[in-house]
């Protein structure tokens, strides 16, 4: 008797990745029900990556009053693992664009502070590594707030500390890290991010994202020349060339703010979480794989969860199946690996309301689970078969 | 090497049978592409029938201007199938509800003359089998008005011909069948049908099918009554205990009237679809079948395609493949059994009017053949595996 892994993304504003490996298990009990099956909670550093790992790693979640983007109080979550002395954050919690209300500016000065905050709490706890997710920022500030948080001050030329946001960047003439918090230094500190952008210029963060959190087409060039004149402080004063950093520009410049100033590693989202749940070593025996995201498209190859847990697969030559609840765009390299089949959970066409509802995403997972397992075993049954394709 | 055999119903108003399973054997061949594919249109005896077996058998279509259920000329259409003298007639080209503009109490006067006028078309070219589809019919008429076209005549007390329509079968007194087409005596007539309901009463022909066709409830108890007096006397003149028949009420009763006054005989039209195209015989040796229908649903185990291609794939244990636009109910049958599995063809929350787009169906059901033909393999290439439950 052999073993199906189960590592599967959450469905977002739907299912948790935990929800959605126990709707599949249901299925695949119904055709092998004495079969292994490990469950893993999966993320990919974005959004449900402190439910995820909390869960995997046994740790807990911890609620933090801490600054918003426009410094009104947000309540925080991050997860702690007291055994391995880590703590999982996403920035999106303190410091996400859906914290405060739309409007026009106000990137201008939305701080990271909180995202600090967060930080500070977890080392006052004695956290020795770090993995910050920092997708769905609402900030441009290069976290220079989350730096702030954590001691660091930025000084403009009267010898003050500036205000908060990305437009007083330019300001900065001088940084005090006398300050900081003395745990900084024997914790590591790894920022899960797959946006390769730089971190000022025509694809850095202020061009490519300030946009979407609500800068016009002035603010965005004030955001870029806050940058540019930021990345030649850190050149000038610490002798770093933070614009050749790919992914400097992530969550409006906080990735090069990490690099320079907390020694972090700017590293993919889903293989750092692999690694944290051991997934390679447990995936070794294993004869089938189950994944899947709320939705497989281009993008999918570029470091999202099937993405991950496909490039493992292949490594052992396991198959995997993938469930979806959107593969309406093509993805060529699921298309043209063999290993590779991808469902989507839709059983008749539904409208999107419908497929956002938990239970019928859960009974409709399931189902299709049983299905693909029915499938696959009388695949094995043949006796003798086809010659495949070599694709 | 061996072979999938793709034999999928028409997706009704939407793709028939054969473009169907062309789309799907693209979507296998970028799996096995040097697999033999064995494509045979298929339909259950409804709409549809016509067109997969004109196909399957290398028939032609003839086109023939008869009367339609209120008697304005209608260009019906039947398959003739010339090597082995068979008609295949579907009585809703010529006597369906969509014929008519929707009227209430238009039932009371349908009638059923133009199939029998179709049938007449295929005697004068010499046939000597045909196969009779009656779904989707606009009549109540018992088959009276077919029985007309073919040379019977139905007088009332005074001698006349009784008019037309199941409000007229009352006046019946008297059958003349002296005048009818000589030919019918050598033709072997098959009414396909699905429908098990008797003649008249609670569950017949009036009270089940009448009101969907425009009767109140006052104009069911008249054609109720009708079709019981017509009963009275085809046990008075030949003897025969029509209400004993199950399936007698299908098609406003022109089920009875066909065994009654035609020898004909009630079977399923999948069966007869199946024996038509020899298909046991081409499954024996197939490694996969790949079927499907518009949707799957309790009714799919009560003789619709994918009921009738399962039946037969279980016979010899070959796994299938059932493909759909809709799944949404639950069918235990398919459920519970092991061989089969079931797939919507829908990638996405889409809407009716885009999930009834042929150029979509096609490319969606591409696409989910090239899946389930991918993991089916990779069933195979397991070595060893887990035990399956006998399900």
């Amino acid at each position: 008797m052999k073993k199906i892994v189960i590592a599967i993304d959450s469905f977002k504003g739907c299912l948790s990745s935990q929800n959605l490996a126990d709707a599949i298990e249901k299925g695949v009990r119904k055709v092998w029900p004495e079969c292994r099956i490990c469950k893993i909670p999966m993320a990919d550093g974005g959004e449900g990556t402190v439910e995820a790992l909390t869960q995997a790693l046994g740790g807990e979640k911890v609620t933090c009053q801490v600054d918003g983007p426009l410094r009104a109080p947000v309540q925080a979550v991050y997860g702690w693992i007291p055994q391995r002395k880590m703590a999982v954050i996403e920035m999106a919690s303190a410091s996400g664009l859906p914290l405060i209300p739309w409007k026009e500016g106000n990137v201008m000065h939305t701080t990271s502070y909180g995202t600090g905050q967060l930080i500070a709490d977890a080392l006052q706890r004695g956290c020795k590594h770090i993995l910050l997710g920092i997708g769905g920022s609402a900030t441009n500030d290069a976290g220079v707030g989350m730096l702030q948080a954590l001691g660091f001050r930025f000084l403009n030329k009267e010898g003050e500390e500036i205000g908060d946001g990305g437009s007083c960047l330019s300001q900065i003439t001088q940084v005090d890290s006398s300050r900081i918090l003395p745990q900084l230094k024997t914790c590591i500190i790894e920022v899960a991010t797959d946006v390769k952008n730089p971190f000022y210029g025509e694809n850095g963060a202020a061009c490519i994202f300030a946009p979407q959190k609500g800068a016009n087409q002035e603010q965005v060039q004030l955001l870029d020349q806050g940058l540019r004149s930021f990345a030649q402080l850190i050149q000038d004063e610490m002798g770093l060339d933070i614009q050749s950093v790919a992914g400097a520009g992530a969550a409006g410049g906080l990735g090069g703010g990490c690099v320079a100033f907390l020694n972090a590693r700017l590293i993919s989202g889903i293989d750092q979480v692999k690694a944290c749940v051991n997934f390679d070593s447990i995936i070794q025996d294993a004869d089938l794989i189950i994944t899947g995201e709320g939705k497989v498209d281009q993008q999918t190859s570029q470091g999202k969860v099937v993405d991950g847990i496909v490039k493992s697969a292949r490594s052992y030559q396991i198959p995997v199946i993938v469930l979806t609840g959107n593969c309406i765009e093509e993805n060529e390299d699921i298309e043209n690996d063999s290993l590779v089949s991808c469902f989507s959970i839709h059983p008749a066409p539904v409208s999107l309301k419908e497929a956002l509802e938990p239970s019928y995403t859960a009974r409709q997972i399931g189902r299709v689970a049983q299905m693909t397992c029915k499938l696959f075993q009388n695949g094995y049954r043949m006796k003798e078969f086809i010659t495949p394709k070599a694709i």
